[in-house]
């Protein structure tokens, strides 16, 4: 859809750190993140409000937001890995996947640390990329 | 499992605002909300981390978290509603269901406003309740 920013980045107009990508599935590092490895798991058809949308789209997206937790999990090694479903900010359905600190997410959003660098971003990326 | 307060909840030891019930899982008013209508959905099995569960049983409590979020949004009328897989605080899997303002979770998280009453919790659950 025009003038989405999600939608940009799926038609590769926006760079992104990618992590996965399929047919229907785009995974990418949250470029603001508020906690390193903050990523987002969007669907490339445009539609907005998850909690709306069909059973299967909404399991083939939140099956597909486990793995992408799993592999947080296992090559950043939080305490664990939450899974947000929240929709604001962009009115393209996104779930965010936070490698959270024994304090849980809201703890992660206080966390107001300078974004990390393009190279970092690379490299957390890769990181995770490779135990997908 | 002994000394978790989920499974008490479940065994009718510990009383709770129930909103469904069926074979496998409990929802219910959670009883410390940052938001009014901040909703658990459980799995009656006493298991902890839910981004390892498998796909099966990962499936059906993401399904059911679904149609208590859309309970929700009909019952309760917020921005929208959000879902968060944390699984903090208590050690059996846990979702948790956010009646958001437009200002998202970490806003309603800071809605430190004091508890409600029973009389309010039981007319909240009655509401979501009508519309599952």
């Amino acid at each position: 859809m025009k003038n989405c920013i999600f939608c940009k980045i799926i038609n590769g107009e926006i760079p992104c750190n990618k992590i996965y990508e399929d047919k229907e599935f785009l995974v990418f590092l949250d470029a603001f993140p508020a906690v390193k490895g903050q990523t987002l798991v969007i669907p490339k058809e445009h539609y907005d409000y998850i909690i709306d949308s069909s059973e299967e789209k909404y399991t083939k997206l939140m099956l597909l937001s486990k793995k992408v937790a799993q592999a947080i999990g296992k090559s950043l090694k939080p305490f664990r890995t939450g899974i947000l479903i929240e929709g604001l900010q962009v009115a393209h359905a996104h779930v965010k996947i936070y490698p959270m600190t024994r304090f849980g997410i809201k703890e992660c959003m206080k966390q107001l640390e300078p974004k990390p660098s393009e190279q970092e971003m690379i490299e957390i990326a890769n990181k995770i990329r490779g135990q997908i």
